[in-house]
C-alpha cells in the first residue's frame, strides 16, 4: 500500500479550493498585465548560493537543500526575487529600464507546518527594476491592491522604511551584518534585545536616537526628529530626508486613492535585502493576523550578485493566505454546467458536435462535457449529483431523427429540439429562473 | 560574483517567450474548464515511493531524488498522473464518478539537456477517473485538440492499444514485468530485440502472432487477425475484441470531428502504467519530430497504489514543445500600451486616477502604467523604446488646470483634453490607423 499523503507540510489542493486558487492566480496575472507588468518564469530549483547572500537568516535555515547527481548544491526556491534579479543580470540588462515583471510561483520552506503555513506555498509577485522614484513602489502597491479589490479582500497597508535605521547605524559605524542582526530582532518584535545589542556598540546616546525614531508613529514627527539629528547625520541627512519624503509620498498616494495606509516604525520584514521603503498588506479587521503579503525597496541587490547597481522595488502576495481569507466566501461567478449524454450506438462524434455548438457560445459562462453512461438513468443520476443545470440526451432514435432531448434538471422539464436549435434551447433555460445568480 | 546561470538544464523564460507560455497556460486551462474539467494542484515534491511503482524504467532512472532533513526520500515529480491518482484515493473517492481533472504543472527529469528538452518542463494534463467508456478517452482528446486548435497548432493523432499486446503476452504466461520490458523495447523502436526476448520465452509460434499484429496498419485488419487467434486467446478473446473496437471508435470519432488520426501499432509510450488505448499528438507536417503530448488508459493504477480498481484515462501535453512549435508565430492578440507620465510635484495619485480610468475599460485590450521620470524627454524616449502606443503627460500646469496631454506615439500628434475625457481620447487614437492589427 502506497503512502497516500503528500510529504509532510505539503498538500493536494482540490475542488472548490483549487478553483479558488486558479481564480486567484488568474486575477493576479490579469491585474499585473493590465498595469504593464510582463511575465517571467524562473526555475523552481536554483543554486543554493543564490539564496546564501541576502535571503535573511530564517529563510536560509529553512531551505530544502540537496545535491544533484553531479554534486551541485541546489535549493528549492524559498522566494522568487533572487531569481528575478539573477535573470535580469543574465538576460535583461540591455532592455530599456524601468522593467516591470510579474510571476506566480510556488516556493518552499522547511519548517514545522502550522495553521495556514505550508512547506510549499504560492506567491504572486511584482518587481520593478531600474526606477528610483517612489512612483515605482506605488505602482507595485496599487497593482496588488487592484487584484485584492477585485477578488474581494479588503486590506490595509502598514509601511516602514529600513533606510532610516540603516543610515543611523551606518553613521555610528555599525557594519552591515550587525545592521541585519538588529533589524532581524526588531522584525521578530524583540526591540529590547535589539536596543541592548546597539547599546553595547554605540552607547547610551546612540541608542536614544534609535529609541525615539522607533516610537514615532507619524511620518511628520519622523521628519522633525531627523531635523534634530541633522548634525549627527551630516552627509547622510539628505539621504534620510529623501527616505522620509518617500515614506510620506507613498502613504499619501495610497490614502488619496482610498486605501488605508499607516506608518509602522517597527516594520522591518524578514528578508535582509530590503534597503528602504517597505510595506505589508493586512486584511482589514484582522490586522493582528499575519500579513497577506508585502514588499519594498531592494536597491543594489543586483550589485550583491556581481552586476552594476540598479534601483529596484517589488512585492509578493501570499496566495494561500488570501485563499484562506476568502474561503467560504468566494466571489467568482460559476459557469453553468451542461452534460451531453450519448446512448447506445450513437456515434461519439454526434455528442461532440452538440457540445461544441454550446461551449462555442461566448456570451454566458457555460461549461459542458459528453458522457456515455451504461443507461440513461445512470446518466441522469450522475448529472443530478454533480449539479448539472441542463442535460442533453442523444439516444439512437434522436440521432436518427436529427434531434436531441433537452432537459432542465431543476424542474425536470424537457423538450425535443432539432440539433441546430440546441444552443437556443439551452440559453432559454439558463436565462429563465434564477440561473443568472451564482450557485 | 554569483553564478548567473540557472542550474544546468533549467532556464529562465522571459519576454515574448514568457508571454507565449502564459498564453498557453491560460488557453489550456480555459479549454479544460470549458469541457467540464476541474482544477487540481498537487505538490511539486512527492515521496519517491509514489513514482517507484509504475512510472516506467527511464523515468525512474532520471528523477531528482533527495532526502529532506528528517530523512524522508523525496523526488521532484517527473509527471503528475501518479500524484492525481494518489490525491484521488486520499480525497476524492466519495465523489460521484466520472471525475474530470486538469492541471498545468512543471515536472523534472535529470538527464542530459538537449534541444527542446529541459530538466524542468511544463505539462498541461487532463484526467478522467471512473469511466470505462471510450468516450472518456475521446473527451480528453477532443479537449486537448480544442486547445491546440485555438492556439494554432495543427496536429495529427497517432493511436495504439497496448492491451492487445498485453493480452497475448498474458495468455502466453509472460509476467507483467517482462511485458513492461518488451513494451519498453518496442517504445524505443527496438522491435527486433523485443521479438528476440519474446522468442526465448514463447517460441516461434508465439512470436509469429506478435509479428503479425505489430505490422497491421489498419484497425480493421487487426480485427481480422484477432479472429484468426480466437482459439489461442480463448477467454481473453472478448477483451481484445473490445479493445480493438475501442481503438476503432476512438479513431472514427476523431476523424468525424475533422482530425487526422491514424493507427500506429508500434506506439507504446514510455510509462509502464498504460493498460489499453494510447495516443500521441504530432505537429502536422512534422510527424518525424517528437510528439507534443499524448496519453491513454491507465485502468487500475488506483489498485497499484492500494485502492479499489478504477477505470481511468488521461493525457498530458508538453507546453515547451508547443511553445517551440509556435515561436516566431504567436497568434495571440497583444494589448495596446498606454504610459501615464507624471512630472515634478504632481501628486502620484493623479497619475493612478487617469490610469484607472483607462485600464478599467473592458472593450479593448489596453494595458498601462504610470512613470515619473526625471524629465519629460527621458519619459518619452523610454515610451518610444518600449513601443508605447499612447503617452499621457500630467505636468504641474496640466494638473492645476485639470487637463492632460495625450500624445499618439506613432504620429507624434498630441492634444490637451480634460481629465474626464482621457479614455475617449485614447480610444479614438487606438481605433484609428492600424492599431486594430496585432503588432
Amino acid at each position: 500500500m502506497t503512502e497516500l499523503s503528500p510529504p509532510r507540510g505539503m498538500r493536494d489542493i482540490v475542488w472548490q479550493e483549487a478553483e479558488l486558487y486558479e481564480y486567484l492566480f488568474s486575477e493576479f496575472k490579469n491585474a499585473a498585465k493590465k498595469y504593464g507588468f510582463e511575465p517571467i518564469i524562473t526555475p523552481t530549483v536554483e543554486h543554493f548560493a543564490l539564496f546564501e547572500a541576502k535571503s535573511g537568516e530564517e529563510i536560509k535555515k529553512s531551505m530544502y537543500v540537496f545535491e544533484d547527481k553531479a554534486g551541485r548544491l541546489l535549493a528549492l526556491r524559498p522566494e522568487v526575487t533572487a531569481s528575478v534579479v539573477r535573470a535580469y543580470l543574465k538576460l535583461m540588462r540591455a532592455r530599456p529600464k524601468p522593467i516591470r515583471l510579474y510571476y506566480v510561483a510556488q516556493c518552499f520552506r522547511y519548517e514545522e507546518p502550522q495553521y495556514a503555513r505550508y512547506r510549499e506555498f504560492w506567491q504572486g509577485g511584482l518587481e520593478v527594476i531600474g526606477d528610483q522614484d517612489v512612483n515605482a513602489d506605488t505602482l507595485v502597491a496599487v497593482t496588488a491592491s487592484e487584484f485584492l479589490d477585485r477578488v474581494g479582500v479588503r486590506h490595509v497597508y502598514e509601511v516602514g522604511n529600513v533606510a532610516l535605521y540603516r543610515a543611523f547605524m551606518k553613521k555610528m559605524g555599525i557594519v552591515e551584518e550587525m545592521q541585519d542582526r538588529v533589524l532581524h530582532l526588531i522584525d521578530k518584535d524583540r526591540v529590547d534585545e535589539a536596543i541592548k545589542e546597539l547599546q553595547a556598540l554605540v552607547g547610551e546616546k546612540g541608542v536614544e536616537v534609535f529609541k525615539r525614531i522607533i516610537s514615532a508613529e507619524d511620518p511628520d514627527k519622523v521628519k522633525d526628529l531627523l531635523q534634530d539629528y541633522k548634525e549627527l547625520l551630516s552627509e547622510l541627512y539628505d539621504v534620510v530626508m529623501y527616505e522620509q519624503s518617500r515614506l510620506y509620498n507613498f502613504i499619501t498616494a495610497l490614502k488619496e486613492l482610498g486605501y488605508t495606509a499607516r506608518y509602522r516604525p517597527k516594520l522591518v520584514r524578514g528578508l535582509a535585502y530590503y534597503t528602504g521603503l517597505i510595506f505589508e498588506y493586512k486584511v482589514l479587521g484582522a490586522e493582528e493576523s499575519p500579513s497577506i503579503g508585502g514588499g519594498g525597496r531592494y536597491d543594489g541587490l543586483t550589485a550583491v550578485y556581481g552586476g552594476p547597481f540598479e534601483y529596484a522595488t517589488g512585492l509578493a502576495l501570499g496566495i494561500d493566505r488570501i485563499a484562506l481569507a476568502l474561503s467560504g466566501n468566494p466571489q467568482y461567478p460559476e459557469a453553468k454546467t451542461v452534460m451531453v449524454v450519448v446512448l447506445g450506438n450513437v456515434p461519439l462524434s454526434a455528442g461532440y458536435r452538440v457540445l461544441k455548438s454550446i461551449t462555442g457560445y461566448q456570451g454566458t459562462r457555460i461549461k459542458g462535457f459528453t458522457y456515455r453512461p451504461r443507461s440513461l438513468t445512470r446518466g441522469l443520476e450522475y448529472g443530478s449529483r454533480i449539479g448539472c443545470d441542463v442535460v442533453i440526451v442523444i439516444g439512437e432514435k434522436e440521432y436518427r431523427d436529427n434531434v436531441v432531448l433537452v432537459k432542465e434538471m431543476k424542474t425536470g422539464e424537457q423538450k425535443v429540439v432539432s440539433t441546430n436549435e440546441v444552443l437556443d434551447a439551452v440559453l432559454s433555460i439558463l436565462r429563465s429562473g434564477d440561473y443568472s445568480r451564482p450557485k
